[in-house]
């Protein structure tokens, strides 16, 4: 006998298999949704259905967006000299909420992992590399994330980018502000040693 | 300028009003959906739409069902002498697991909370006393939460059962099967205390 109705059972399937939802929070969720008020309910349900409806990929820096060049491709006051290469959207968001960047980004959507098949055909490398050959650019920031792949990943862009003669950067790694030189792990305090700046 | 295009944002919106699914988790899911196949998507999507659609509330127990009555009630091998009164649809499913429980059930949906307007009009309270009127009934199992609202509603329910002459029971409190003395908070041991059962 089944006490999870198909509709109810099948809700609960669909919620697992997205990542961080598991049986348990699948399982509330939709009993949530049985007792939320129905405009709430659908609307959910359109916004999902919207998504890659009113969704494009900026075909300059491949970020998603709405229209096709995105608000920061397309604004005129940002400085195209400076391309900040990140892995996934939402990096670009990360960065931007620092408003300490003024550059424009490029997004990979992903990074190098040859255990996963995910070498350069399946990243925007390619585009990446044409964009900074087309001129205008004095610098690239690679801001892949500080792990082995977004390491692989930046290396082998620094390698591809060496001919152009243009300057590549790395996002500095060290203490977190605020952090506390006791609970920092070793590889971390060792690149904060030698990344160590002037006073 | 919107970083988060107009269908991202709604739907990062709508899923965060969802219990425990915050801005951020919000994005991750998002940005997951925006790379996901199109096809889980919609599905997903077609999912949540068709919940309510597909579900009904049995007239018997008030548990939700894809028919009515519900696969519990309409089961001729169950017990109806014996009803488990609980405050939610997901605590039915707990106590079917355990799979010690031949019995059938009554769903309140939601527990009493003056301070937030829930009382026994708000509930299926009524339903409960009325069913067993109605006779057949010599067990009535108490089992709503063991908590402030869980024992006024149980409380309440008590007194309104008491002419019926029946039996008016509550699952025990107690250390939680593996458990430690040693971790025990205080009214949970004082509560094992007292319920102590004969070896």
């Amino acid at each position: 006998m089944s006490l999870t109705p198909g509709p109810v059972g099948r809700l609960i399937e669909e919620l697992s298999r997205l990542p961080g939802i598991g049986p348990k929070t699948a399982s509330r969720l939709t009993f949530y949704m049985l007792r939320a008020p129905e405009a709430q309910v659908i609307a959910l349900a359109d916004a999902i259905r919207g998504l890659r409806a009113g969704t494009v990929l900026c075909s300059t820096c491949f970020n998603i967006a709405e229209h096709d060049p995105c608000p920061v491709c397309a604004d005129q006051e940002r400085d195209r000299g400076l391309i900040c290469v990140v892995e996934e959207p939402l990096d670009v968001l990360a960065i931007e909420r620092t408003r300490r960047f003024r550059g424009v980004y490029h997004v990979l959507h992903g990074a190098l992992s040859p255990v996963d098949g995910i070498g350069p055909d399946e990243l925007k490398m390619r585009e990446l590399v044409e964009r900074v050959r087309s001129g205008g650019v004095r610098e690239v920031l690679l801001a892949t994330n500080p792990t082995m792949e977004g390491d692989a990943t930046a290396m082998y862009l620094a390698r591809q980018l060496a001919p152009t003669g243009i300057r590549v950067t790395r996002l500095a790694m060290g203490l977190p502000v605020g952090g506390d030189l006791e609970y920092a792990d070793e590889v971390t305090l060792g690149e904060a040693l030698e990344g160590r700046r002037d006073v």
